[in-house]
Order: structure tokens, then C-alpha cells, then sequence
């Protein structure tokens, strides 16, 4: 049996396409600067960034480090403040840092979102103050879906001298992303998650020196991996690739995910589905479904084992047993959070297997009582 | 033409071999922890470590950074000294960690080498004391390929609670390293010196908690690459494969070393081999020359002209322009260090390629007139 693959956020398969632009570059031994720094430009082309430049990394996750970092120390050297804002669901990519950041003496605002997870906009306005050195909001969130008002805060940040970062992992190919229209200062990605490698991100900086997390690379900043050109080649192709089909993309993955949400609710089993699923703004592959009668880890076994894959929990966290606090954030108690899961719908995704999800869970669940 | 590469200790094409072998993990989203664990086990065997773990990184650097800033760190918690032992002729990636450490206040001690390039053994047992809280040497030098005696240095410190530490960057896959023979406490690979991809690293360290540089990745240490599953399917293909050929690719090399270090010195142009070339103990594949006739630099332009591919200064650093910090801990001064070469044979190398390297040395120095 063919396993049905639905965990597209947490990774992607690298596509053909992708792998066999990378291949010719194993074999080589030069260091193809000026393909490399085309590769750059296609990025600052395609997401709009007029000013500023991309510097490639091992991951989103030391994007988010070395971004977030960088731009916090700069504002406290400059003199612009000491406080941080950011929401109550980030990934822990950017929050594991900020707590860091909080323990060197930096204040961390953590600004609730709604019951569907959006920033609450109020409390963000009312906690915006002189001492705010840097904003940080995830522009999609990993577990819901749900899109944050990046625009308002981007118009609004514009005038300030307040930093703007986003975390834009799961939006690169799910949304268009336009760094200048945004006001961006600085913004993360991940190849993996758009069909290139694992262990390979990129991110958006203007005009500001980035921290070097360790010494003696042939080049400044430290972060940056130019030497790794297969897995640069393979995102900027992927990158590419993302925006030649990204409208059948996109609208693909909505149609199976209207399907899969009426679908899974349809079943009269007290499903819910968390976030805002059907909102056109949502991104277009992640469902989060609330079900009643088991806990989200014996879900994903038990899915696992009618071979469909799908999470539980966070994205990135697979295996941690705590309750999601993404699902807390938007109201969620642990036992309620606990009985949830992610699934995440991609472009190699069929009509069928979506199908085959709504019949499987029916079977599962059939018989089992349930308690609102 | 086809081009000469005579520049291994820089880097080396990844052999197709590894290249069929990461291959059908690119289009996987498993995670193949058995798989990684495997591998780990076998770097370990074949490095006879009988304690202790492998952790897989981003590069050659970062295993450098990562072990000396955990070991020094962890030292100086555990009220064991605040002093760092080291030699002249480290790569950057470790004294620049380490000169940031001078800054953190720790006490650095360089030690200097002979003329060729080897520890001054009387100088670094004078220089350990009560203080010492970590040892970093190592093994092989990336310019000048000379041996240091790292097994007397183990020996030395076995029974003492300073910590050592080695770079063995160049010296695997061109000598047998055994771990628990050696005595070490952390020891830093790469992956691209042995023809498996840039971009990927590991290191070994005994029972020694590292530091987190990033935040927020799902596994810790946060250096680990888990999830770059092809690189590390690669680098453990890599590190077999030298291993079933160990002996003939040393002996192929060094052979190769012999005639172009013999031709070159017989063409009677006062050309001198930096280090210990001939000594059995020293790399088989690195070579440095000192040409009187012309700098570095335009020699490496010359035989890229050529069809030769060759570095001047330090394996990491071509493009800097100041004079290698190796080269000068050898007794050069500015002027004659600029004047050298290093030339590295590899695996690929042939008999016609050496002869192809004299013969363009003859005729690129021929009527030039050279001073002493
Ligand atoms: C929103 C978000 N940020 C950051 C990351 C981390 O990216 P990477 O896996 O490349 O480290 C993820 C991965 O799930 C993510 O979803
Ligand atoms: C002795 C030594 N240490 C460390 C490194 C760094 O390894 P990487 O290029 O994987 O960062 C090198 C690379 O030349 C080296 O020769």
C-alpha cells in the first residue's frame, strides 16, 4: 500500500526538477559566485525587494536566529530601545530566541491573537511604544494556517524606526510576498518546505550587519553557506518552480482542502476544524482538526497505520507530548489542544487521497463515544 | 582543454558513488533515524570511538566552533582553568574562535612550530599548567600538510583534566584516526575533503554537553543536521568508501607527491617545498612550494591560464592577500610567504598530470631571473 503523504508543513518531497538541478553541482569544484549572486537576485526579483539583500543558511530556523538576534542587538547598540513584540503562536524558532533574548535583558511583549489565531490588533497598537526596537510576526502560522495582518503592521511600522521582521516559512509559494509593498526590514525562509532540501533556508535583510554565530568561514556573515551550491541552486529552481504553477498551486490545494474540512465535519463526529480553514487568506494546505473521541498522538498512529501520514502538535515538534501552544493561544485547554492534529494538503496531493482520509477516519472513529 | 585540479585540501568533487548513494533521499519525508543512528555507529567504529557520540553539523567550521566554545566553556564552569593551549598554525575556524574567546576572557598560549611546521613539544609541555583547561591542535595542517604529534600530546594529557581537542579536518581519509588510542576529547571533520558534499560537517565529542547556538530546532544540540538526511547518508558513503581504499589512494598519492615535489625541485629554479613533503607521516596530497619568481597570486593566475588549479595562501582563505599566518609561523617573512603555492593531488590525479604541472612550471618560469 502506497503511503498517502499529508504533512507537507512540516516537509516537502525535493521535486525532480529540483534534484536534477542540483546534480551537476556535486561534481564540481568551483564556486560559481556569479550564479550564485544571480540566484540572489531572482530571490530579491521574485519577492519584490528593491533594496537590501538574500544570504542563504542552513535552515529557516537559523534565519529566524540569526535575523531576530541581529536585529535586537542592533536597535539596543543604536540606542532604539530594548523591547520586542511579537504574538503568543510563533514557532519555536523565533520564540526558543526571544526567550533567550529576554534572559540578556531584553522585554518581550507577547501580543494574544483571536479564536481563529489572528493578532489581536488593539493589543498590538497599544503595546507599539518608543522603547520598541523590533517587531516579529510568523506571516502564516505552521499548525492553522491562519494569516496575520502583515500589511496593517508593515504600514503602520513604516514611519517608525522600529524594526519589522516576519517569519515567512510557511508562506513562501502559499502567498505572494512582497517585501518592499510590506515595509520589511528583514524576513526567513525554508527551502524544505517548497520542495528543495532540508538544511537549507534563505533570508531577507536591509541594510543592517548581521551577528556571526561562529568564526573563521571564508566569508561574513558566518551564517551564510555559500559553499553548499547543489542546495542553493535547488531552492532558488524550487523557488521558481513555486512561482511558474502558483496559481493552479494554490487553487489546487484549496479545492482539497474545502473537500477534506466539509468532508471531515460532514461526518457528524464532532470534528471541528481550528483557524479560519475556508478564509481565502488562510494558507492553502494546512487544516488543524479538533477530534473529540482521541488524543492526537494515538490519531496520528492510527492514521499511520491506515497509511496516511499526517502530525500532531506543532510542525517541527513531532514527538514533543505537550500541548500545542499555538492551540492554547487561541483559546484551547490542554486537554481540548491534545486532541488535535495537522494536516497539511501539497501539490502532489489527489481528489482520492483525500477521500480515502474522510473514509479512514470515519472507520476509526465509528462507535467511539465522544464528550464535547 | 580539460582543467587540472590540483587544489583537494580546498575541496573535492563529490564522487558519484556518493552522489547515487544520497540520491533516493531527496524525494523522502521519512526521517530515517535508525538509518542516521547506523551511520553514526559506523563513524564511530571506524574511528574506534568506544565512548562518547558523533553529531553531524554544517561544516568543517562549524564543528570547530561548536566543540571549542562547548569544552572551554564547560571547563571553566566546572572550575578547571581558564587556560587554552594551541598552536601557531591552526586553521581560522579555530583560532578565530578562539581570539573570540580571548575577548570572553579566556588565556590563550600559542605555541610555536619548528621550521617545519611541527609542535615545539619542550615549548608546549612548559606551557600546560594547573590552569590548563583545554588543549585544541591540529592534526594535519591544511597548507603545508606536516603531521603533529598528537599522539604524545594524548598520552600527555590522559591522565590530567585538560580537555583535548583536534581538528582532524584534513587528516581524514588521509590517515588512520583511532580515537581512544588517541585520548581525545572532541575531534571536527568535513564532509568536502573526502568527496562528499560542502556544506556538512561532524564532530566528535566524550560525554561533554555543547552549547546551543541557534534556539528552537526540534532536536538538541542545535548544530545537529538531522534532517539534511542525504548529506549525511553522503558523508558516511564518503568515509567507507576512503576507508575500503585507504592504502591505495594513500600510497597512489603520495607517489604523486614524490614526483612533482622531486620534478619541481630538479628544475633547478630555486624552488623549495614548505613542511616535511617526503616525510611518510605527512599528508600524502598537500605540497607547498616557495617560487622566488613570482607572488602567490600570480602564480595561481598563471597556471589557471594553464589549466591548472592550484591555491596560494591557506585552504580556506584564497582571495585574502595578506600572507599565510602558517607560512609565517615557519620562520617566512611577508615577502617570501607571498611567494609560495600549495598544490594539492587527490584521487583523480594522474602520473600525466604531474608531468603536465613541471612541464607548465618550466616554461612559466623560464628567463625570469630570481634572487635568493
Ligand atoms: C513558521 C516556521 N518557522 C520556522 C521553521 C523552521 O524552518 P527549518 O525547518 O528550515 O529550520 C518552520 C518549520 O516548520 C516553520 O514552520
Ligand atoms: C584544518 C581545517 N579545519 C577546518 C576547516 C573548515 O572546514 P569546512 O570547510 O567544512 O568549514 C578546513 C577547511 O579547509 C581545514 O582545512
Amino acid at each position: 500500500m502506497k503511503k498517502i503523504y499529508l504533512d507537507y508543513a512540516a516537509t516537502t518531497p525535493v521535486k525532480e526538477e529540483v534534484v536534477n538541478a542540483m546534480l551537476p553541482f556535486f561534481e564540481s569544484t568551483e564556486k560559481h559566485e556569479s550564479l550564485i549572486s544571480k540566484i540572489k537576485d531572482d530571490f530579491m526579483s521574485i519577492l519584490n525587494a528593491s533594496t537590501g539583500e538574500i544570504i542563504f543558511t542552513s535552515s529557516g530556523t537559523f534565519s529566524d536566529n540569526t535575523l531576530i538576534r541581529s536585529l535586537a542587538y542592533y536597535q539596543r547598540d543604536h540606542g532604539k530601545g530594548n523591547q520586542i513584540i511579537t504574538s503568543t503562536i510563533e514557532h519555536p524558532a523565533v520564540y526558543k530566541t526571544l526567550e533567550k533574548l529576554e534572559v540578556e535583558g531584553f522585554e518581550v511583549v507577547y501580543v494574544p491573537v483571536d479564536q481563529s489565531g489572528v493578532l489581536e490588533m488593539d493589543l498590538f497598537y497599544k503595546a507599539i511604544s518608543q522603547k520598541t526596537a523590533l517587531v516579529t510576526i510568523m506571516m502564516m502560522n505552521n499548525e492553522i494556517g491562519t494569516k496575520q495582518p502583515i500589511e496593517e503592521i508593515g504600514t503602520f511600522l513604516k514611519e517608525k524606526e522600529t524594526l519589522f521582521h516576519v517569519d515567512a516559512v510557511q508562506a513562501l509559494g502559499s502567498m505572494k510576498i512582497d517585501i518592499d509593498s510590506l515595509h520589511l526590514d528583514a524576513a526567513s525562509f525554508s527551502a524544505h518546505k517548497i520542495y528543495a532540501p532540508k538544511g537549507c533556508g534563505a533570508l531577507y535583510v536591509k541594510n543592517i550587519e548581521l551577528l556571526n554565530f561562529s568564526h573563521g568561514s571564508i566569508l561574513e556573515p558566518s551564517c551564510e553557506i555559500y559553499e553548499n551550491i547543489p542546495y542553493i541552486v535547488g531552492f532558488g529552481k524550487a523557488l521558481s518552480l513555486s512561482y511558474e504553477h502558483f496559481k493552479e498551486s494554490v487553487s489546487h490545494r484549496q479545492v482539497l482542502k474545502e473537500k477534506l474540512v466539509k468532508g471531515m465535519l460532514s461526518l457528524d463526529m464532532g470534528i471541528e476544524c481550528n483557524g479560519l480553514p475556508l478564509d481565502e487568506s488562510s494558507h492553502p494546505g494546512i487544516m488543524n482538526f479538533y477530534i473529540p473521541q482521541m488524543d492526537g498522538d494515538s490519531l496520528v498512529i492510527n492514521y499511520d497505520f491506515n497509511g496516511i501520514a499526517i502530525s500532531s502538535g506543532s510542525a517541527c515538534s513531532s514527538g514533543a507530548l505537550s500541548a500545542s501552544h499555538v492551540l492554547k493561544a487561541i483559546g484551547f485547554n490542554d486537554q481540548k489542544a491534545k486532541r488535535c492534529i495537522r494536516i497539511t494538503v501539497g501539490d502532489n496531493t489527489s481528489m482520492d487521497d483525500i477521500a480515502h482520509v474522510i473514509a479512514v477516519t470515519e472507520e476509526m472513529l465509528k462507535g467511539l463515544k465522544y464528550v464535547k
